[in-house]
C-alpha cells in the first residue's frame, strides 16, 4: 500500500508528501510516482498524529454516569460496583468506541491500564491503532490475592498479541497504596528480563504522597526508586505531586511523567508542574485519562488545558508555551514508548493527519500550532494516518455507525 | 415563518416542538400542524443554546498571532499596534467570522465591548443573531479625550440599529484603571436615562484591584458601588479578585458576573471562585472573551473549563456541576440581558440547538448535560436556531466558504 499526499502544507511550505508500506518515503514538491491512492491536500496541513499517553479505555462505557463527586464516593458507589459487571464483550465494544473518539480526535496510539486483555488486544488490532497495554494488577497487600494478580500477568504475558507490529504489551504497577512490595518486585524484574516498559499511577494526590511518607518514610518516587522501577522505559502518570529531590531523580533517570490535566482537575487531584519540570529535564507526555474522570478522549482539550494550567499553576504567561505542549503530545508521546514516529519527515512511521485549513478553528493561521493547541476540535481533522494506513478520511471511519449502534445498546444495560 | 421539529427528544422524553413566528407556541407529541418546514429529529435532542456574556468579537483577526506572553509585552507589542490599523472592513469581516464560530458552536447571543460599532451592528445583523453591543470608551484619565470619548458614546447612540429586535445597545465601563471618574459618571446617568444596560471590566488582575485601593481607598467594587454602577442590570466581566464584602455587595444588588475561565488562565489573571459565590446567591454568566486571549469563542470549551476550574479553585470536586455550568452557559445568560429565552419551554423565544444523539461525543447518553459540559465539541451540534429562524442546518451556515475566504484573505494583512 502506498499513498501520495499531493500538494499538502507542510511548515508552511507546499509539498508532495510520498508514503511506502509503513514510512514516510519522500517529502518533495511535485513527486512523480505511482502510488496505490493519491490525496489532493490543497486544503489541508499535514502534522504529526497525537499519541495518548494514559487511558483507561474501556471506561467510555461509564461516560456521564457519575460527575461532580468526591474520589471515594465515586469509586465506591458509582465505579467500582459498575466495573464488577464489565463482561469481555462489553471490554471489547467500549475500547473501540474509545479508539474511534481517538481517531476522530487526531490519536493513533494510547497507552492503557485495565482489565480484560483479551477483548482489549482484540479491539486495538481490529481497528488498527498503536498501543500499549498493560494488565492493572492490585494485590491490596493481600499475599494470596498477590499469587492471583502474577497468575494473571502471566497469563497475559501469554496472550498472543494479534498485531505486534502496533500493540506492545506493557507491565503496571497500579499505584504505591494498591500494590504490595512483592507485586512491585515482580513487575519490575520481569520487566527487566522480556525488556518491557512500565506504566504507573503515581503522585496523583497529596493524600497518596503524605501516606506512602507515612508507610515507608519515602515518596513514592525515592520508594519506587528504591524497588528499581524508575528508568526512561517507565510512564509515571499524574505525577502532580512531586517534590525537588524527586524532580532530580526523574530528571536523571530519564523518567516519563504523563500529565493529565483534565483528569486532574475533575478529580480535584491539584496542578502538574509542566513548566517547573520541563526547566529540570523532565520528560514529558500527555494523556487524558479514562472517560470517566474526564469525560472525553480528545488530546485537543487535552492540550489546551495543558497549556492554560501550565501559566496558572506557574502565575506564569510565558510556561506552556503551544510548541512545547504540541510536542509534548505529539513526538514526546511516541518516544516514551519506543514509537519512531511524532515527526513527519522521511524514513519516520506514517503517523499522522491531515488538517483542513478552511475549517474556521485554523482561521487565520499566523500560527498552525497555536491554532492546534488553543483553538481546534475534532471538526477541523480530516484524515487520520497511522502506520502508512488510512483510519479515517473526510471525517468518516469505517464501521462507525454500526459501532456507535452497539455502544449505545451496551450502555442501556448500566441505567 | 413556522418550523415543526418532529420526534425531538427533549428531557429524554420525545416530543414535537412547533415553532411559530419567534416562540414556541406549542410542546406536545404527534402534533398535526401545517409548518413552512418540518425537521425530522429522530436522532436529535433539543436543548437551549448558548449565550456568550463577555467577548471582543473582532479579534477574530488577531487568533494566534501572539501567545504565551505577559500581558504588558502582548498588549503593547502585539495587540494594540495592531488594533490601531483596524478599519471598518476588517471590523466587519472579522465580527461575521466570529459570529459563524459562535454558531457553528451552539450560541445565539454575545455581549460585546469593543469600537467600530456601525460595521459590529451591520455583522450581527446581517449573521442574524442577537448582541448586546458596548462602546469601550476609554479616556485614560485625560479631560480632553473624555470630551472625544463622550461624543464617541453619543455617536453610538445616534446609530441606526439594524435589528432592534435582535441588538440592544449597551453603555460600556472598559475598566476602573482606564476610565475617568467623570466618564464612569456619565455612563451611569446616560444608562439610566435611557434604561440601559452596563458592560463593565472588572477585578480581572489582583493588581487591578490592589492599584484601585491604592488609589481610590476602595476595591473596584466598593467604587464601582459608590458611583451608582451595580445593579442587576450591570455585568461585571471576569470578577476574579474579590474579598467578602465585595460579594456581599454584588449579591446584594444582583450584578451579573460573567466568567471567563480560559481567558483568565491564559492570561494568568486567577481563578474565579464559581461554587462561593453560586453559594453567596450572586448572578453569574459566561463567557469566551476575545479570540487574541482564548483562543476561540466555544461556550462547550468554555464550560469544560469553568466545570474544571471550580472543582481546582474550590479544592472540591462536587464545585462546578454540570448543572450549574450549564444553566450559567444559557438561561442565565439570557436572562441577564433580559432575554425572555434560555429554556425549551412554550412561551418563549425560539433559540435553541439540535444535538445529534448518534455523535460519538454524546454516547453513551446516561446524562446529557455532563455530556455537553464535559465531552462534546462543535460536531455534536447539527442545527442552530435564533429567534424562530434556523442559522445553521447539517452544521451549514449560508456563506460560509466566502467568509472564511474573506478572512483569510484579510488575515494576510496581519503577517
Amino acid at each position: 500500500m502506498s499513498i501520495l499526499l499531493k500538494n499538502v502544507s507542510l511548515d508552511n511550505q507546499i509539498t508532495d508528501v510520498f508514503i511506502s508500506e509503513n514510512k514516510f518515503k519522500k517529502i518533495a514538491p511535485n513527486q512523480n510516482v505511482n502510488a496505490d491512492k493519491v490525496i489532493d491536500c490543497s486544503h489541508f496541513a499535514i502534522l504529526p498524529a497525537f499519541y495518548n499517553c494514559h487511558s483507561h479505555a474501556p471506561m467510555s462505557i461509564f461516560r456521564g454516569i457519575s460527575d461532580d463527586k468526591n474520589l471515594f464516593d465515586w469509586l465506591n458507589n458509582d465505579i467500582w460496583p459498575r466495573e464488577a459487571k464489565l463482561t469481555d464483550e462489553m471490554i471489547y465494544t467500549a475500547t473501540k468506541f474509545s479508539i474511534m473518539e481517538m481517531i476522530k480526535t487526531g490519536t493513533v496510539f494510547f497507552s492503557d491500564m485495565y482489565f480484560g486483555m483479551q477483548p482489549l488486544l482484540k479491539a486495538v488490532a481490529d481497528m488498527g491503532v498503536r498501543a500499549a497495554l498493560s494488565f492493572g494488577a492490585c494485590d491490596l497487600f493481600n499475599s494470596d490475592k498477590c499469587k492471583v494478580e502474577i497468575e494473571k500477568i502471566n497469563d497475559f504475558l501469554g496472550t498472543q498479541n494479534p498485531n505486534s507490529e502496533l500493540i506492545q504489551k506493557v507491565l503496571a504497577i497500579h499505584a504505591v497504596y494498591t500494590v504490595s512490595p512483592e507485586l512491585i518486585e515482580f513487575n519490575v524484574n520481569l520487566a527487566k528480563e522480556h525488556n518491557m516498559r512500565l506504566h504507573i499511577h503515581a503522585c496523583e494526590t497529596k493524600k497518596e504522597v503524605d501516606d506512602c511518607i507515612a508507610k515507608y518514610g519515602l515518596t513514592p518516587i525515592a520508594f519506587f526508586d528504591k524497588h528499581n522501577a524508575l528508568s526512561d522505559k517507565t510512564t509515571l502518570a499524574h505525577s502532580v505531586w512531586l517534590d525537588d529531590n524527586d524532580i532530580k531523580i526523574l530528571a536523571d533517570k530519564g523518567v516519563w511523567l504523563c500529565t493529565n490535566p483534565s483528569s486532574n482537575f475533575k478529580l480535584c487531584s491539584g496542578m502538574f508542574m509542566l513548566q517547573k519540570l520541563l526547566d529540570s529535564g523532565c520528560n514529558i507526555t500527555l494523556g487524558t485519562d479514562g472517560m470517566a474522570s474526564n469525560n472525553e478522549l480528545s488530546m485537543l482539550s487535552e492540550m489546551k488545558l495543558c497549556a492554560l494550567a501550565a501559566k496558572i499553576q506557574s502565575q506564569n504567561p510565558t510556561a506552556g508555551s503551544d510548541e512545547d505542549v504540541f510536542k509534548i503530545a505529539t513526538a514526546n508521546g511516541a518516544k516514551s514508548f519506543g514509537i519512531d514516529a511524532g515527526e513527519i519527515k522521511e524514513g519516520k512511521l506514517a503517523d499522522c493527519i491531515l488538517v483542513n485549513l478552511y475549517n474556521h478553528f485554523l482561521v487565520p493561521n499566523y500560527n498552525l500550532i497555536s491554532n492546534m493547541v488553543y483553538s481546534a476540535d475534532s471538526s477541523a481533522i480530516d484524515t487520520v494516518i497511522c502506520n502508512g494506513k488510512i483510519l479515517m478520511q473526510n471525517h468518516h471511519i469505517d464501521g462507525e455507525e454500526e459501532l456507535t449502534d452497539e455502544m449505545k445498546n451496551l450502555s442501556n444495560l448500566f441505567r
